[in-house]
Order: structure tokens, then C-alpha cells, then sequence
């Protein structure tokens, strides 16, 4: 017997996704950018990948283990980088345009980009102040001339190199369970196999239109566009998300695909038009990063469209699980829209007892769910420690996330294991906004959890004690965060108080602090 | 960073092939058996399978690398032991019911089967003249009673053990290229990275219903059907290939498409209900193992019907290549029917030179093809030396065929660089069937080669020159070899010559004795 070890031996094909698909189906439709109006076969995504993959090789001498970092909406520009730094093994650093410059700088010195793309909208993000040392190249492109045409006017070259499967593909930053966001290192090996997983739990589907709605600067964002454009669909990104563009594209029947976060099929629901629009081009809503509420749910499933819930996150996966429907009919859906279903084909789980993570626990027990795939991600960029506390020597994904498993081996996620909680899709960590408030001069001590919210599924809501002699107000706590903080993390309530709540043995008390919250506001 | 070597680690689904379809899509049909009429949902085909399994672990002790042999046309059992020796990590090993009794011996002994599965028609093949020492278990089953049925009586327990995508999972048996036929190890990884190329290549079709015609001995039968089986296709596994059959199948709709080697294609249109039959359901047509010649594709393109051609080897996939059209309509299909198009989406390939294998060779030049991926075989099962040929340091298959590529990126296949010739999609090594002649007791030495032929692509002949003092006739020659070789290796025709053609160097000029049949028969 003869045994590479395939996942670290360089191939051709991995990272040229593109180039690939040129050489199979050139002709056939690829992605549609409704902002532009522009549609872009297989063979001209190739074709503009390929010529900043030259570009970044030629110009700025970039190489395998190059980092790119990006700060974007979801544009074309985006799309062309993804595959360029697949093409050269170069790793994709996308950056949040909702982060503020104290986070962006933090997560720039860690990531160490070799060049920086920035929509104009966001050039301010990329000033002097932020920038890490020595200062990379900044390149800013929107909607008017800059220098991206140059770019995209460069006579390719085959600059493929080949890149095995464990090579890193993103680094992907996500709300930390401490103060300090955490940097995923995604491999190929996560993305290809994810596009696996998608095939697969799609099988024997049709050629879909699908929107993507998800940023780029997500996981999921990628997660979505890189299985649409593999599976031979036609992939179409909106900048931001918009209610109105969607709606029309639902009348033009452009689509018949959507995946979303609750808050978004609230504002679907609550436009003008959502009531005069005929729905019967959408087949199946996808909602993703929590439990979407049947009353979110029911005036899609009123006009006939099927909906299911998908679980995941970016370290493993991102997508794990997903509600695959075994008997015909809405009845049969609407019965089981908490539960996220089954795990995808290729990945394993079990769910572990909260005390001791060696216990598995059978069906009907809360526990923590821990997960494992070919879709693991490879650890936390430069932190050695979190990451043994995440991956196990048995390749288990420990995912902080609460789950339950019926007698039919659906599963359902209850809640969070540690602090964080989600917002919007966004996941928060109460300690990042807690140390933000505690660095206002006058604070002595902060708290903070994540209540209830129809709109959002949970907002983070804060209580402060203030150092004697000194004071303050919640607008001026608000403001303080607000430069710090990307605007969902900043609290919606700030209490001041002469203490807050703490345990028995002096840990911050969140759960009391949620009580206090819920019988204020009752 | 924390990365496992995934392919090593044992995981939960791997193997597991049936429970997880069980799991997601229970109630939807995955088989037809047109033999039985039987239809099968994958909550059945699981259940089968665990029936099976637990009764080869309980009852006969079968664990992790235990070895289960199995004759038998393409019948339902055979898909039983698939799945049950994937869920407890055994190896299942399918033979050739065409092999002749030395044949068969040989590779028992080699595989060493824990218990060998039979049809009743083939019961003959498992005396005890052919099993090895000590001699495993056989169980007979048939269309009647049979000690089958207490095994899929059997209460299933769950029997799954965690399997890596490395551990081997079938033992495929080859026409060799010396006399000794080769046995594959097949690991889990190439199966499974198989139905990723599969789906990538029909990403966005529809859910198909297709025949399974290629015999379960060969990788292919595995192939096509576990494809099917994971992209929620309906697979239709035929006993044996009778165009009456498929005919009748087509005339009611009950099939999309076919894959087929060229002779079937000539059966289907010598059958005397072709012309009245209405083709409009085929989609499309792949053909398989050689070439197939315009004569033979007219008849069906006539009908409106595609056709692409597929190119593979038990030792690589064992599909690689597949002619994807990239404009509407046959005349571009027709315009290559001769090329086996574009390596599939994980598949790389190079082309190099027959005398400098470090070579490759650009566009235009004949060289020998190079394959590399996940779905590489993992060497000949104790045969090092072999293994060692044919699997490089980087991981490169050499595949021995001879194969050039256009300017378009279209790769066309146009001989062996051995000598092996494939005749009715079989592979055959003339030297086996040389040997098989020398073993008669006239023969002093012989020399055979594949002689091409409408219907099965090439047939073997030979020549022999008899020991001084000896005579023998053609038949009683061809007798001989039937006695030692499967039907299809027997030589069409054996000349009995004084000398037999050699090369300058000594060595047999099949070339030679090629020239020299088509000289007679012209």
C-alpha cells in the first residue's frame, strides 16, 4: 500500500476554483451583480480573477501565505479577490466595515496584510491611525475610476501554484467569548468540503437563483457563494441588504432562493409591497444563525414557501445542520421550524454533558453540542491556547452552543454554554462590550447580557458601577461605546447602579442581570 | 494552529453510507429492482443493511479489515454487503463470475476472504478445489430459499464502527499488465471523493433514474451506483445487460439515462423493437472504457439524444475525464465524440513523455497520461514493487494510456503506452493469455495482441510455434485457454507458425502480429 497524505500534498486544481470551472462550463452564467446590472459567465470570472492574481504577483510580489485583507460590501471586487487568492495561495483576510477603528487595528497588527482592498465608502478605515507597521498598500476602488481598472486591465499570466488542502484559505474574525475577537483560519479543505456538504444535501436539486445576502466578511457570506458557484448556480450578491431590491427581484421572478436571518424577513415582511408581491417564485427560505419565530415565519409560510433552519459557525463548518423535510406538506415543516434538523452528510456529532465533556448524552438531554468534520476550521490565528480548548485530539469541535436530540434524531439548539449571545447573526461576547465601558474614566465596574428582542433575537443591554466622586450619563456611556464599538455591539440600555449583580463566589452574575432587566421592562 | 490528518482519523459517518441517507432522506426511493420489481426506500436500504452487518459481526465474528468476498450479478445482496462491510470497516472483495477456477483461486488466496457470498448460479466457482485455507464460510443465495433470508432476519443492533477515509474499503480486481491479475485496494476516500467529483459535474440537474449496467466486479458498478445512490437518483441495478429489457424500461419512461460501453449500444440498436421505440426520455448516453465509434453513436444522436464520453481506471477514480459540451447542440457533441473532454473539477492531470517521464508535454503531443487526486487507488494489494510503479512521490498515477491534448484543453485518448487493449470494456493483458498458451504442452512460445473489432472495440489472437515433434490444432488450443481464462480473454484466433515475430532485441513485436492479421484478413 502506497498513502500520500492528501490533504498536505499540493494539487493544481485546489485554490484555481475558477479556472476550473472555466475549463468545464465556460459559457454558462455565474453570478449576477444587480447593482451593475452585469452578468459574468464562468470563463469571465476566470478572466478577471486571473488577471489580479498577475497583478498581485507582479506588482506587489505576493506569494503562497500572502494575506489580502479586504474592506467591502458584497461587490464583484470581492469575488475577483477570492479566487486571485485562491489561484496564488495567498490567504484572504475579509474585514468588517462595521467594526471601529480600535477593533480594525487590533485585528490588522494580528493578520498582517500584505495589501489592503477598501471600497471608497470605508477609505476613512484604512487611515495612518490604523494601519499596521510596516504600512501595506492600500487600494481603493467603488463605483467611479481608481485604480482597480488598472488592475483589471493587466494582461494575465498563469500564476497558479499548487496548494494543498490544508493550506490556510481565510482568516475570518468572529465575536470572541473574551474581550479580544478571535481570528478563524479557515483551509481549502473547510471551503471545498463545505461546497460537499451543500452538494450533497441539495442533491437532484434544479439550477438555482440564489441571492447573497450574507457579508463577505462572515464565513457564511463565502459559505454561500462559493457552494452557488460550484454547484453550477447562479449566484447573485447585494451589496447590503435591501428590502426593496429583494421584493423586486421576487416580482421579476429573478430568484427562487433565499437565505436569511430573521431580522431581514421582518423587513421583507414589513415593506409596502410585500403584500401585493406573488411569492410562488420562491421555493425555500433558509434561515440561518438562530431560531427564526413562527410569527417571523408565517406570512412566508401562508403564501406556500417552505422554510428551514440551518446551524452552524465558523469554526466548524460554517453550516452543520439543517431541517431536511421527510414527509410532504407545510404541516410537517411548520411542526419542527425550531429544530435545525439533522447534521449535514460528512460531519459528526454528539452532544456532551456541561460537566463532563467525556459524557455523551442520549436523546432528550440538554448538553453541549461538539461537532466533526473535514469542514473543521484549523484553530485560532496565534492562540495556541483557545484553540486546544476548541479542537480536541479526536478532532471534536467543542461549540460552546446547547443542544437537544428528539427520539426522530432531530436536533435543536437551546441556547449558549458560555456569555455570548446573538445579535442580528452577529455573535457578541458581553465581556468585549464590558471592557469597553469600563474604559470610560468614570466606570468602575460594568456588566452585560444579551434580552430578548423581537427584531434582533437578543440586544445587548449593560449596567455600570461609577468610581466615587465621579458621574455620568447613559447617553454619554452610549457615545463612548459607539466609538469603540461596531453599532449592534453598543448597549442598547446602560443602567447606573451602586453595585451589580455578582455570584457567590464574585463572578459577574448576567443571568441576574437579564432578571433585572426583564421585570424593569415588564 | 491545531490540524489533524483528517483522511487518518476515524469518523462516525464514514462507512456509514446508508444510515446517514437513512437519517436525511429516509422516505425517499432509492432503488428499483426491475429483476424482483422491488423498490426500496433508503430508510429500507438502510435497514437491509444493518440486518446484514450486525449478522456479520454477531454471528461470524467479521470486525475492522475483515475481508468479505462476493459472486453475484448486480443484485440486491450485492448492495447489502456494500453498505453493511462499510458501517464495520470490512473490505469487500467482488469477483468476476467470467473468471475460470485457476483465476478465482489465485486471488482467494491472495485476499484472503473471512466468508464469500454466492449467487446459486455460480455455486461451482466456490468448491473446494478453488477456496483457500482455511477455508471460509460461503453462503449461497439465489431467487429462492436460501440461507440469506435468516440473515436479513436478523435484529439489527448498531454494528457501526468509526472508519477514516483512508482505510481500504474494496479489493477491485484488474486485468493486469503481465499475466498476473492486479488487485486494487480501493480506500473509503476514493469512493467518496468519486460522488464529489459526480455531483460537482451534474451540479443543478434534476434527480435522475438511471441503470446500473456495469457489473459490481468492476469499480465502475460501484461507482455509478453509489453516485446515483448519493445524489438521491434512482439507481436501477440490471442482473446482466439485455437490451429487451432496456428497451422496455425506456418505451414506459422508467429511465433518463444510460451508461454504457459501445457493444451494449450496438445491442440496444441491432434489438429488433429499436426503431419502434420512442427515445424522446434519454437525455443523455455516456459511454465508457474505449472510444465508441460515430457508427455506433449515430443511431442515437439520430434520436436527439447526447452523448459524452468518459474516460477512468480503477487505479484513479475511476472517472477523471468527461466531455462536458460547452455549446448547445450535437453538432458540437459530434464534432468530439472522440474526446474525453476535461479532467473532473478535483482531478489533475499533465501529459509526459513515454521516454522522459519527468517531462510533460504541451498541447498537440502524444504522451502518457498522469492523473492526481483524492480518489487515487492506494497501490496493488501486497505487490509493493507494482505500487511503487504507478503511484509517484507527488502523488501522480502513471495510468499508462497515451493521450494528447488540444488547443481547447481537450484531452482525447489514442492508445496504450503497455500492452494491454480493452475488449468489450474489459481490460486484457496479452501476457496472461500468452501464458495461458504455453501452459499447453505442445506450445513452445506465444505471442497475443488486440486486433480491433466492430462490436467489442478489440478482440485478443495469437500465435503460437509448436515444441519440435508436437501438433495441435486452433481448437484444440482455444479449448485449452477456455479451461484457464475468462470467455472473453480466449483468443478469436490462434495461427500456428514456425516462428513467431520477435523485435531486433528479442522481445515479442505485437506490432508485428498485429500487421500480420489485418494483412489476412484484408
Amino acid at each position: 500500500m502506497q498513502q500520500h497524505n492528501y490533504n498536505s500534498l499540493p494539487m493544481h486544481w485546489i485554490g484555481d476554483y475558477s479556472g476550473k470551472k472555466a475549463l468545464l462550463t465556460p459559457n454558462l452564467e455565474s453570478i449576477y451583480d444587480p447593482a451593475t446590472k452585469a452578468r459574468y459567465t464562468y470563463q469571465q470570472v476566470d478572466e478577471r480573477a486571473s488577471r489580479v492574481a498577475t497583478w498581485l504577483v507582479d506588482t506587489l510580489g505576493l506569494k503562497k501565505g500572502s494575506r489580502v485583507a479586504l474592506i467591502a460590501r458584497n461587490r464583484m471586487e470581492c469575488i475577483d479577490l477570492f479566487f486571485a487568492c485562491g489561484k496564488i495561495g495567498a490567504i484572504l483576510c475579509p474585514l468588517s466595515y462595521r467594526l471601529q477603528k480600535p477593533e480594525l487595528q487590533d485585528l490588522m497588527q494580528r493578520e498582517q496584510p500584505d495589501v489592503i482592498f477598501v471600497e471608497d465608502l470605508f477609505a476613512a478605515l484604512t487611515g495612518a491611525d490604523v494601519l499596521p507597521q510596516p504600512q501595506p498598500k492600500v487600494v481603493v476602488f467603488g463605483d467611479g475610476a481608481s485604480d482597480y481598472d488598472a488592475i483589471l486591465a493587466t494582461e494575465a499570466r498563469d500564476v497558479c501554484v499548487p496548494v494543498a488542502l490544508d493550506d490556510p484559505f481565510l482568516y475570518i474574525h468572529t465575536g470572541g467569548t473574551t474581550a479580544v475577537p478571535k481570528v478563524c483560519i479557515v483551509p481549502h479543505r473547510q471551503m471545498v468540503w463545505n461546497v460537499f456538504e451543500f452538494l450533497l444535501m441539495s442533491a437532484g436539486g434544479d439550477r438555482t437563483k440564489e441571492l447573497v445576502l450574507f457579508p463577505f466578511f462572515h464565513v457564511g457570506g463565502w459559505n454561500v457563494f462559493f457552494c452557488l458557484f460550484m454547484r453550477n448556480s447562479l449566484a447573485i450578491p447585494l451589496r447590503q441588504f435591501d428590502a426593496g431590491q429583494i421584493i423586486e427581484m421576487v416580482q421579476k421572478k429573478k430568484i427562487n432562493r433565499l437565505g436569511a436571518v430573521e431580522a431581514m424577513l421582518q423587513m421583507l415582511k414589513a415593506h409596502p409591497q410585500f403584500e401585493e408581491t406573488d411569492w410562488s417564485v420562491i421555493e425555500l427560505i433558509t434561515t440561518a444563525a438562530a431560531p427564526c419565530s413562527n410569527e417571523t415565519l408565517q406570512p412566508f409560510w401562508d403564501r406556500g414557501i417552505a422554510t428551514n433552519q440551518v446551524y452552524g459557525l465558523t469554526e466548524a463548518g460554517p453550516s452543520n445542520f439543517a431541517f431536511i423535510p421527510r414527509i410532504p406538506g407545510m404541516d410537517h415543516i411548520k411542526a419542527n421550524s425550531r429544530k435545525v434538523g439533522t447534521p449535514f452528510y460528512c460531519c459528526d456529532y454528539k452532544i456532551v454533558s456541561e460537566e463532563d465533556p467525556t459524557q455523551s448524552l442520549p436523546p432528550g438531554k440538554i448538553g453541549v453540542l461538539c461537532l466533526r468534520s473535514f469542514h473543521n476550521f484549523d484553530g485560532y490565528l496565534n492562540d495556541p491556547e483557545r484553540t486546544a480548548k476548541t479542537i480536541d485530539a479526536e478532532g471534536w469541535i467543542h461549540s460552546g452552543d446547547l443542544a437537544v436530540c428528539d427520539e426522530d434524531g432531530l436536533v435543536s439548539i437551546v441556547g449558549r454554554a458560555d456569555n455570548m449571545f446573538i445579535t442580528g447573526g452577529e455573535n457578541v461576547s458581553p465581556e468585549e462590550i464590558e471592557n469597553a465601558l469600563r474604559s470610560h474614566p468614570a466606570v468602575a465596574a460594568a456588566i452585560c447580557a444579551g434580552v430578548p428582542d423581537k427584531k434582533w433575537g437578543e440586544v445587548p443591554v449593560a449596567m455600570v458601577m461609577l468610581n466615587a466622586g465621579t458621574t455620568t450619563d447613559e447617553a454619554s456611556l452610549r457615545a463612548h461605546c459607539k466609538n469603540l464599538l461596531a453599532a449592534y455591539k453598543v448597549p442598547r440600555s446602560v443602567a447606573i447602579e451602586a453595585t451589580i449583580p455578582l455570584t457567590p463566589v464574585g463572578k459577574l452574575d448576567r443571568k441576574a442581570l437579564k432578571s433585572w432587566f426583564a421585570a424593569k421592562s415588564a
